[in-house]
């Protein structure tokens, strides 16, 4: 009997793997031009770290995360999203010791949550995110809202939608607090278990909720946007000045509210225009998360990121219809006849490929005719063929694919002149 | 109290980084010449796979595994290697359907092991690998031996060397597995207890014990190569004759046994001979295994590949001092001085990036001094000064780091002309 893969995950395979990396590349570019730097963290961290970064009131934390005792005894669990553990290694290697602040910094890789899987969710499943720690100038939180967006678009989506909140500092976040219990407190028994726990715990995420969404309280709930104190007022004009300074458009809707519990201030969800993309349209979600440092044992350090998942940008890509632009095809496939030349394209092949040339060969002894489809299925701009009488010559005959042009080109001379074609 | 990285894994952090992003790179371009195509994993896959694929005698399945339930109640395990997952894709995708055979791939990305920590050993450590699946040819032996040695040189490393076995067919081993059980079993009881355990379970890996190995009757052991039937034997010489074709120098050592229990002809393993390298030299390790897709219930597909560690690879690296060509540093930071001049930057430097100049600017409300201070810090080649005055001219100053020129550009020019100069 053979063994499947396990369920809600996925083998990215040639023909799919080259989009994943064309993006990445994508990523990588803009993140240098907007200098954010990689970090590269643990697959999985102490389970101390998400209850206390990502909230223990969370779904994540309560139902989501893969949890389990490694051989010592200590609890650990695989990473189900990647800014608890940046900010941890930004305390633990005290990086708020470097005189340039922010630390800017992204991640590419995957983080795992145990939902049931579905269209466009996997238990594990591939982010790139971007973080910036130790500044509360609001125009980081535009820089990284004009990095993401600009990634995007360099990818060739045009029907996003960028939404914008504001959570509020902690004492707006009380006072809206306040409000929103006084709010549901009197019907709460209407609502479904989730929210009668949450009504306590964090009543802001009451909003957030998928099975009541459409009770009648929902739509008159009081708005944080009521509740920001001066500060966080002018904090969230001046985010949205530099918005406007900077061309990206946006709405501003005050239900938005992220499922995790560090964010305050800026908190924002880049969705999916594109017709038939499904239920699930949000892209990239993120936002502030000034004290998130602190939650986790370091000093004050305000920061703001955002986390958006390959596996959806690839399905808003097909919803789309955006073809990347990925190449394909090989540069040359030598083809033998007889042992000697067999044995020869063995050093030749590798010759081709030392130089740079992605040169292939048979393995399988075919005869000529199957050689060439092989070529052909590889889509080899160049087929070299040599035969045993070719290699007594010392000469090999060279054939570009495109034009149908053929030159016999010596053995010596036979992988510059492959190199030089291919410029 | 703040929250440490779990034992044994690390942080990959800036300045640490782009190393591996260097490496990786190669990585890529070789396998794109050799036409080795990416594929992509998941983290964990079930235990079974590796019980079967591993081999259960193994002392990584025995002992180092990150095995855990998860919320389902199936046994899942982090992946300690990265063959067996391959072969379970080849066999799951049915890959063996394709007509071009074999097929060629490679992997990055991290592997669990519960070892203890050690220098230049980690619980979570990351591995380059190339698996050919679907050939019995030996110029993929040696194809797979030429990429190695390749990628390591192409690095700059110089002390290496390659060692090779073969540890036959089937046949052939169960001819040397007799003549091994011969040879220990009188004396079996002055091994480890793990020798004698393996005595009947696979006594050729008492041929890889680190407590017996000083024992007199490991030297006079029975040689594999002395147990090779004709089509093994020929094999072997098959490769080592491509091997010399290709200008490869080898040692081959009749001792040279793999941990894991697939492999069966070509096996190698590639050491540094880096001076004060440390104890454990093997850099990479590698070989051929006819019977594993079989072994996981999937079709006859002969397979060879090899693993290696990027930690070990970087601390080869440093023993033979070499720098690998990193660049550094940022394109242009703009210096402003006056809140006019501070809000415009914002758009300044975004449309710098959007460019693809990798820009930088204050965040920290410094000083003109600091700013400076700062680009210097990040050595920036370009910067440019924006005064409240100069914005009213519409005009910036631009300096070139290196040689001191300055130049004053209109704003409306600014972005195209730091671009040009960059060139």
């Amino acid at each position: 009997m053979s063994i499947d893969i396990p369920r809600g995950t996925q083998d990215i395979l040639p023909g799919t793997v080259e989009k994943w990396q064309y993006i990445e590349q994508k990523a990588r570019e803009i993140c240098r031009a907007f200098r954010y730097q990689e970090i590269r963290t643990p697959m999985f961290e102490h389970t101390e770290l998400f209850k206390r970064g990502v909230g223990d009131t969370t779904d994540v934390v309560q139902k989501e995360m893969y949890t389990f005792e490694d051989r010592g005894g200590r609890s650990i669990t695989l990473r189900p999203e990647g800014t608890a553990a940046v900010v941890r290694s930004f305390v633990e290697n005290k990086m708020f010791g470097n005189p340039t602040q922010p630390i800017k910094l992204f991640y590419t890789g995957p983080m795992f949550r145990y939902e049931r899987p579905q269209a466009g969710r996997f238990r594990q499943f591939v982010q790139f995110g971007v973080e910036a720690i130790g500044s509360n100038d609001p125009s980081i939180d535009a820089e990284v809202l004009s990095l993401v967006m600009n990634f995007y678009q360099s990818l060739g989506l045009k029907k996003l939608k960028l939404v914008l909140n504001s959570l509020g500092d902690t004492e707006s976040r009380m006072a809206h607090r306040d409000a929103l219990i006084n709010h549901f407190k009197p019907r709460i028994n209407e609502f479904c278990s989730d929210c009668q726990n949450r009504l306590e715990t964090n009543p802001l995420r009451i909003l957030d909720c998928k099975k009541d969404r459409n009770h009648e309280l929902m739509k008159t709930a009081p708005s944080i946007l009521d509740y920001l104190n001066d500060y966080s007022k002018e904090y969230f004009e001046k985010v949205q000045q530099y918005l406007t300074d900077l061309h990206i458009p946006f709405e501003v809707d005050a239900n938005l509210v992220r499922g995790l519990d560090y964010y305050n201030h800026t908190a924002f969800e880049v969705m999916s225009e594109a017709e038939g993309f499904g239920a699930i349209t949000t892209l990239c979600g993120g936002g502030r998360y000034n004290g998130l440092s602190e939650q986790i044992g370091g000093p004050e350090a305000p920061g703001i990121g955002f986390a958006l998942s390959i596996e959806r940008l690839l399905a808003a890509l097909e919803a789309e219809s955006v073809e990347l632009p990925i190449e394909q095809g090989i540069d040359c496939y030598v083809v033998t006849l007889g042992d000697k030349a067999k044995d020869k394209s063995v050093s030749l092949v590798n010759d081709l490929r030392l130089s740079g040339v992605a040169a292939e060969k048979d393995y399988q002894d075919k005869k000529v005719k199957a050689q060439f489809k092989a070529a052909d299925r590889l889509s080899a701009k160049y087929v070299a063929v040599l035969g045993d009488d070719e290699l007594e010559q010392n000469v090999i005959n060279v054939k570009n694919m495109e034009t149908g042009e053929q030159e016999e080109v010596s053995l010596s001379s036979f992988v510059s002149y492959v190199k030089e074609k291919l410029l």
